[in-house]
């Protein structure tokens, strides 16, 4: 085994990469993979299927605990956001530099494309099959759907402005509960499982809408990909130009959440701790001056 | 960042409450919130798409989880009630003072009636979709049991009371065991979870009946914002005046869930507790009059 | 809140259970009687509501989760057994007392009579509505499987008898790997849930041919229930008494279970850390004889 | 008890193996047991009850608990493999000697062989009830399936090898995540159950074409047991000898998990320790120098 380590150790050396910034995106980029390769492929596997092997739920499930494993996957290098929202929120509220915001959403993005290309090869004969030798966008035998999100019938552009508005705050709201450093609830290590339960709560009852997308990547992503990959660019305008909407209300929706979250619980706690390390410093320095007197 | 700092500081400290009973308040408001806003949710969907995009099973895992994350967001400041029955069994067990009982009721029934308001615009196009442009209380069509609970027609009021107070008692003694500070089955930081399980078997098993309110706050709250937002008071007159079990029975079952717990195995826990303690005092007490007399 | 401090007190001094065993079987009552309450509640669900509020999947997750619950609140009194095979294996391999096992097995029984007679008054409405004001054994409308179990058409004794045998053999190898002293796999505390997954998922793969009882206590003390509570003997007699088979054959599983557990996995284990034990043994004994003689 | 510790000790003396890698071979041949026994269970529980005992949801829960709990039986012992492509893995990048993979592959074959042994038992009667006294290979009443994997109509020998490659791909690169000794995202005694989520996954959005072996002693071990068992050799010849597919096909597919993973995570991760590790060493040489000097 000592020749195997050697090479293993000469071909580590070579490919690391030693900028800290693109050694994040590339992580985001795998995560995201992840997290759009499980969930969307749950849904090729339940629209192609007609439903035998899946179900709503099941997509669900696949895109709550695809996002916990994105994250064990990427976490310990880039935070494991996943979701361009989740950056700006933590931008907001000076926790991560602004310029992780540009970086982390173009490799969450490029992250989601490839890992919808690997739904599109792994169930390839079947999206055929399925569409009787057609890619289309919208109608019975539409496979657009199984990669971005596109709106109900029932569902006018505002309701659904306000439907991605709405998802998004509830997932910033528990999220940020989650990584508030000034309110610990769970233990190390449980983060990611918990965002996982986060998110499959919010397709367990945000979903009928429009596929609660709350993610600007996980949408744009594969849509281009469709948009390349033989759909056209039909999945950009129809439903009068739906593709803005989980682009744009997501991030309106973190300013909403962020600001719920923080007038209702974070900015409390935070004061708290806050009160109590200057009541610590101000009996310090009384200390200190009587220290002083009693020294004069 | 330096000047984002500043402003975010300084937004902090302006916005920072210091009545800690208003603070807790507002924390059980957000999380009672957000336990109805995922939980009707849930149920919106699978009413509203026909059955098409969830199950009865999908809306047990969302009350289920969505108590879980409402625990997460305010746990730490309020302790996690969103229930005024569980603040009740704490206040009757002198673990709570009792006037955190009609505080929390207050703010947890608010945030059960903004939680429902959040999910009322959510599906607002769905639900006039479905409802054929009218907002009905009773029958097919019916989308008042979205928000609050109604029974079965095979049930009578007398057994729809002691479905409600046998639920509510299932809950108290299953919330106990895991709050008991001499029965600690559990690692710190998992009490949250381990409730959402609590909550979700118990509409995966007690739900058939009327609906697995177990929750004054989370049946009142929402059925206070159907009378306002069209359906009118049929919401309370219907079923013979149904809204009154659920507000009423809880209470009866939280005496019961105490009582049985406490009997079966709450008070023998305490008491070993209390018995090696005196113990050690006893053992104490005999040492130091040996002491003393060996000093004599 | 001093005078209701003091009358709790004086309550708690007034009902503490001293007999050790005593409180321990009282415990496992309480136990049983959560998994069997909140296990055939969810068989109750699925049946009345002829499917609409439930499926055999939540029928697997009622058991399993409940089993959770049920190990939660009695585990740290008594161990969290719930059944009488897990008392059988810990006294086979010498780990509690032989005396236990029908002290335990009384009052697993107990609590399991108690949480069926809990179900039937929840559901009384439901259950003459569903059998048109009858109680029925077997058939379209039989109600008595709601709490014991019943064989498939398919299945003769002696398959039925292998089936029992192999899932109580299946769940004893789960558990001893959980329990195990020399054989620590997962954090303590989690124990319960583990528990829970392995009652899953026995459902999930074995229920088909019987419903998986796997649990003497489980499936005689509802049984005792019927019988009295107006299903009449037949519960007893029905398919050439069937009843039979899950209380002998679980303790044949426990038997297999046991030895393949410890033939292929457990001997070893406990084999290194008492090698291992032995040879610091030793090494101190030559260390000191060494000593000794350095003395001399 | 003396008596029966004592025939304890003896028993377990005697049948205590003391060769290490057999020890783990048995180990990796109970958990690989485990899995296709729980596994393979709920396929038959599906197919047998035409589908009223479960779902296709059912046996992704079933494989990925079941791999849970393999794992937690064995993994002290072997490291709970249970797939010869998580061994490959694990050599591949040096963590494990080469001769492990062809032991704990037999064993792992063997244990499935037997899982699947133990259902066909189970399910002995239910199986000719259900094929109609035949054992059938392809076909509407085909009950083959329940033990080994067959392409969907709609595959293509190459898209099934892609299938099979991207599957085993994603498996591993999550478990590498799991594992990695530099990226620690999980709490330690967690493993097997992130590992069961990322099963569960896979089946949830992977299942479609093929049923995801993604395991080539999965496969191939039952295959051999139907094969011996009555369903005849069809099981090898069937759709153009299918069954090559899933024994090669994750290998490769192990290859690319293992570059991918290696790539945009692993080499980083690790380059940071030892970098750190360096800077320590030269930081530790530089004041040895600077003390050596001050000596002089």
């Amino acid at each position: 085994m000592g020749k195997q380590k050697f090479y293993l150790d000469k071909l580590a050396r070579t490919f690391q990469i030693r900028n800290r910034l693109l050694r994040q995106g590339l992580a985001e980029c795998l995560g995201t993979l992840i997290l759009v390769m499980f969930g969307c492929g749950a849904v090729a596997q339940v629209v192609l299927s007609a439903g035998s092997h899946g179900l709503f739920l099941t997509v669900n499930f696949a895109f709550g605990f695809g996002a916990t494993l994105g994250i064990l996957v990427c976490g310990q290098v880039s935070g494991g956001h996943l979701n361009p929202t989740v950056t700006f929120a933590q931008c907001l509220l000076g926790r991560e530099p602004w310029i992780k915001f540009p970086v982390y959403f173009l490799f969450q993005t490029l992250g989601a494309f490839l890992g919808s290309g690997v739904i599109f090869g792994l169930y390839y004969d079947a999206m055929w099959d399925f569409g009787k030798n057609d890619l289309i966008v919208v109608g019975e035998k539409a496979t657009a759907g199984i990669f971005a999100t596109y709106p109900s019938n029932h569902l006018t552009l505002l309701n659904g402005f306000f439907d991605q508005l709405i998802g998004t705050a509830a997932l910033i709201v528990c999220i940020l509960a989650i990584v508030d450093p000034y309110n610990n609830p769970i233990p190390r290590g449980l983060e990611a499982f918990t965002v996982g339960f986060v998110v499959l709560v919010i397709g367990l009852s945000m979903g009928f809408n429009s596929g609660y997308a709350v993610n600007p990547a996980r949408d744009f992503g594969p849509r281009l990909f469709t948009a390349l990959a033989g759909w056209g660019r039909e999945v950009f305008t129809a439903h009068s130009y739906w593709f803005f909407v989980p682009i744009f209300a997501p991030f309106l929706g973190t300013v909403v959440g962020v600001l719920v979250y923080q007038l209702m619980v974070g900015f409390h706690v935070e004061g708290e701790a806050r009160d109590k390390m200057e009541a610590t410093e101000d009996e310090r320095i009384k200390l200190s001056n009587v220290a002083t007197k009693d020294a004069a």
